[in-house]
């Protein structure tokens, strides 16, 4: 890190999306400050640091926020060019297939996840699963075409596809345990299962990575909390 | 252009999506082959260039496809840096308000103006129809404080986010005729409406911009395709 350059990372433990800042900047060996927000009683900080979404992550840089766990990421990378390896390919035409994919999980597969976890009724719930096994399928395909073999991604070594997958996996683990499905099942989708735990297996993310049965709790208690909402106690 | 680039957009002529990557296009002063997609009866070349979303537009160049128009305006700037001005800032901090911006376009402002124009209740109208009206106001913001007093959005000249917002005019023109009520109101948004004449009077923009009468035909059409299908007749 450039001598002077001051990080601070506005944070919630269990949020896919401030993951994936925290995996970006151990990748690329970046120390930074690390902030725990509450997200039942937001900080004045967060509040005027992300007016537009009022949502974490936020990462200031020497005071400057930056939003939006993609728009991070990409930041990191390019702010700190010099810093660890690249997460985005030098090459234009490889850069716009990492975004496409990027694009992809977070506007579809992560639209197919919520659907299916939030749905109201049985039939949307039954149409958001089938989307989420094709969506995950589809990244398979993704996988087997962009990595040609390679370990990850991003080739031999983790890029922005794999930051933003991986901020996905703590979750991903812990619906394995609360619902006993896998979404990156080995039989279904072998190439992902096996990329889910060679990347959190690096040394530069498995310290990282949130404490699974943590999430499982947490998961617990927000089904319930939504059970409650649902059966119209209020709470 | 750099000798032997070969450019080619599969499009179609209503799409705004389609019509960021003209104007980019334009913007740049890149010639290129336009090849106008049946979306009713797709081609082969649609359909095996951008398998995953079988939608426009695609770019082919040297015949290799990049798909989802916010990807390709930023192919465009980085794969011709040399030609035309940057869309993208140079700086990376900027270069991130400026994804920042893109990313609330595409996932808040087209998602509320989406929900307005397609509730099947009105309770559901009515909120779209809120949210659309906090959105436009959120990028009137937007501009005043990115443009700080300049023409557009990316300053001095058109950059990332008037090329995707712009991209959308045709039908914030069209709407404006086909429903009498204007989503950049001089009144409310008195920024976005002058943002907007800015924009579409520009040399490089207006040759491309859609004929907003067929745009409103158009519309007209998909209505009343949209109220028999809510009408059961199955067309």
């Amino acid at each position: 890190m450039a001598g002077g350059d001051d990080l601070k990372l506005l944070g919630m433990w269990a949020s896919p999306f401030v993951l994936r800042v925290k995996l970006a900047l151990s990748l690329k060996g970046l120390s930074y400050e690390y902030v725990e927000e509450d997200l039942g009683n937001k900080s004045e900080l967060l509040l005027s640091s992300n007016p537009v979404h009022k949502s974490v992550p936020v990462l200031f840089h020497n005071g400057k926020p930056v939003c939006e766990s993609s728009v991070i990421v990409q930041y990191i990378d390019e702010a700190f060019a010099g810093a660890g390896p690249s997460l985005l390919p030098s090459d234009p035409y490889e850069r716009a297939i990492a975004r496409f994919w990027v694009a992809y999980i977070d506007n579809k597969m992560l639209a197919a996840w919520t659907q299916a976890s939030r749905a109201k009724t049985e039939e949307e719930r039954a149409e958001g699963m089938k989307q989420s096994v094709a969506a995950v399928e589809t990244l398979e395909g993704a996988l087997r075409d962009c990595a040609k073999g390679k370990p990850f991604f991003g080739g031999d070594s983790v890029g922005y596809v794999d930051v933003v997958l991986g901020g996905l996996l703590g979750w991903v683990r812990a619906h394995e345990e609360l619902k006993g499905v896998s979404s990156f099942d080995p039989e279904r989708t072998p190439l992902l299962a096996a990329w889910a735990e060679r990347f959190w297996s690096l040394e530069a993310v498995e310290p990282v990575m949130p404490d699974v049965s943590r999430l499982v709790e947490f998961g617990k208690m927000l089904q319930a909390r939504q059970a409650a909402a649902a059966a119209g106690d209020g709470n």
